[in-house]
């Protein structure tokens, strides 16, 4: 049993149940502070991304990988469901579920083709090099952006997607009642007007 | 301060972020009456669509552009986080959420091919001329049709986005026990027998 | 109207609506046990795929369909808003909005390219033939896993559908605890270092 | 452990939790259909309403007692959390959520006075014979009432306890848009001007 | 039928079923505006309070009463469910789901003491005039609080009602970041160290 | 501004409330942690209870209190929405929603009676002494229980305040099929059967 691979104890079922899913929960969250994360993250996948690879991508924001890159959905061929996110995060990911449950049922290798075409990857690179030249170039033209406007644009995308549509356009409004009274507003529009781009503009740090 | 730019004032900070809840209130709600409208909206796009315009065009139900069409969410570079409805509708819309975050995250442009191949355009049309030819025959194609029945159904489609599966059918059962009770189930079904289309048939106004 | 074709009766429109909605929650129950069933289930269409037909293969968990396959969310054309499952999961299916309201609107055929292009369908085939043979590997394929890995994949596939990221993570926290504790995952784990397919190994039932 | 008392087996931990899950949702789906029962269902208790009992009557609709009842959440006092309703229904049937807490965490019995006071009873009689009677008073009294009157009060009363309050709202506006359309409304308006008691109409059977 | 009643025509089932719907969702607005007023609102309520009262009284914040006073769920006795608040708010706002289902279901009369004791009604006043003169202190100590703190107590009131411990939690603190930057809490602070009375300060409209 | 008071600094109001967002949270944590804790927490008040006592105490499971105690929403009269709970879980832990708006609108001191009686407190004693006894014979008698059934039981009630019934029923079946496998359930039940108390039986750790 996975208990006993784990080497987690416990005097009855209850008990050693009760101590899985502490371990359960811990590897989740282990996941999830990608998405607590206040700042975006950036996953570059070249090679084989495969059963935990696949809940760490999905909790990121934005992936890239390269033509080489394949993914797999591996848990179901060590006779599991898949418990750490994947389940969860994929169908909201890419759109089309039909896909997501071939890949959680057989474990089938998804080529980075068919990974760009779903939409589990939003561009794909040549090789490695050209895919961290891009995917830093990437990270640098975030980084350069209003930490202010980055950040509640992150925050609010997570919270849109676990909300209805009225829901997050209230906590929207609540957030940016404050958020919009920020020098970034002026200094941004100031730079557009001049035809900088942001990366000529110093931002205060959040 | 976009509050300064909005010249919306207050005693102190909190009535200032009050007055402009309010005033971002104002704003949601002047997109969201595209998904209030009893009946379907279309969106017919050519050139730039930008900020406001994904705002505006995320809020209705059909999208279409023409080769030229390019899409912005600009807001992140004027310093703020979209706040009228991209964050919010944008990813139930298209089916890659890695790329709605690099949109929000960089305010690059996508060009109509990326649109179309991310679900936000249904189709797309060489030039504007074919463009509005093709909406308008697509708004005169629906608007032939029985107003119960599209009526019922944009209602529905919108519920069963912010709701359960399971909630979603229930509202279903309780709308058509009285809508299957109109005339126009026989007129259509008489149409559909008779080989007509429904242009050629009449349905009273809703 | 419905009621009469459907023998639907009651002393006044009250009692007609209360079985009229007794018949269609009837009618949602016999596609949505296609969810119930604790095993996966493959759609595969070839041909025409019309109204209940489209009810039907998006409660199903993986839909295949061969090249001169068409859709038509078709019931617009018979004075009535699809009740039956359509509306409800189609654009949870999906990962185009547009189109699904396009479809929904104007019930125009659609043909299995588009279908796969925008995520209705995972694969395409050839012909019948083919399609069948892709079909029945696909299950055996499937049929070959730990079922405690299959079915517990399908459960929390359908739950997070219908939840949040965190509600979804918590769910499956609390199903793993025990799923966990099978003679699958040593079973499973020894077929891959062995370098063993899952079909050389033997599950109980579940 | 509970399995073995309840004959339940299986090749393994995850087998035998499998179908222990089947059993608990067999057992809570006997007390379930007590809400899905399209007419309000009475309670009414003397003596002792025990483990299995407060499962029940928290399902029902309305609840009466005797001065000499007591109610008791007895499942922890055999080693398990109340699993078939309790802990889900009891929160949201009365109004003092410290009691409920202190009730399923020490299994004290509480005395019909205290069950009155805290809103799990409407109503206490003085002994069994006039409870009964109370009960087929009042059940007489709602049977005497249009049953599209009582039973869309019963199903709407459910569906707004598990949602918002503009969910309810909207359920409730798609419910009487037809359920309005019924004769018992003219027959009811009639029976009040002419100071009738619902008694003396008669209204069809839904 | 209610539909002839409310001179609500259709030219079929549908259309006047579409009708009654735009008329029942108008009604329940003009009691949700009581809700959606900024200020608190308190219901003063003596003799009887019946039908479209209850829908009322249980959209504002407060409710006061006389000895004299009673209510009536009045709706089920012309033969429909209560379908403008009742259904949705009563049992939101008092904590006996028992005696809110038996005064749903048999519309008997509740008096001012079972209203009061079940909550209902916080307060109960000797007669009318005293409980005016109760319900004038006490808008009037209200109102001389920070409008600052008193809306937005009001609105995170009504969120929380609506939406799970953690949302509501995740709300608040998104109102506040910008509302507890007001001069009211040093205003406020200094009053309370000083032994006034929030009557004796000042605070700037809203 | 409570932002001076605070000592929270910003270049710019957006970056003060983003910094404020950070310590409203942490205190709002401070304050959840009570219901993470997997053991019940018995809040015991003697005198006053003001502000943040009260946050405190509505996280609390069980709240007991003595005849000299006093409760107080003090928030709104140093200018503020309470903002670390009291808004969030008062209206879910007693039956009394003008109540809660009441105290929450006027900073008035509720004595314990109408706390009792409310259902704030769901016992009251004479003084301290008997209230700290009964309080740790309270404590002592949760303790002699099973730890499966009473940490189980803590987690659903807690799970199910925030769910609907039936997702709530769902969470509890997958809970219990593998926490009903405990030796807990065989000792408790021979407990039982021999007319022993749960303070003669022991319980392994969880």
């Amino acid at each position: 049993m996975a208990g006993d691979l784990l080497n987690i104890e416990g005097e009855d079922t209850a008990r050693k149940s009760w101590h899985l899913r502490q371990f359960i929960k811990q590897c989740q969250d282990s996941f999830s502070v990608l998405e607590k994360c206040l700042k975006p993250v950036i996953a570059a996948v070249h090679g084989a991304c495969i059963g935990g690879g696949i809940d760490m991508i999905t909790a990121c924001d934005i992936r890239l990988c390269t033509h080489d890159a394949w993914f797999q959905v591996k848990e179901v061929d060590i006779g599991l469901a898949a418990d750490v996110g994947t389940l969860q995060r994929l169908p909201k990911v890419i759109g089309n579920r039909s896909l997501v449950c071939e890949l959680a049922y057989t474990g089938r290798k998804m080529m980075s083709d068919e990974a760009h075409c779903c939409g589990l990857i939003s561009q794909i690179f040549q090789d490695k090099d050209s895919m961290m030249d891009g995917a830093f170039e990437l990270a640098s033209e975030i980084a350069s952006k209003s930490p202010v406007a980055v950040q509640g644009t992150k925050r609010n995308l997570l919270y849109s997607r676990d909300h209805t549509i009225q829901d997050s356009l209230e906590y929207m409004a609540a957030w940016n009642m404050s958020m919009l009274q920020t020098d970034d507003v002026v200094k941004s529009a100031g730079a557009v007007m001049q035809k900088k781009t942001s990366k000529e503009v110093t931002f205060s740090k959040l």
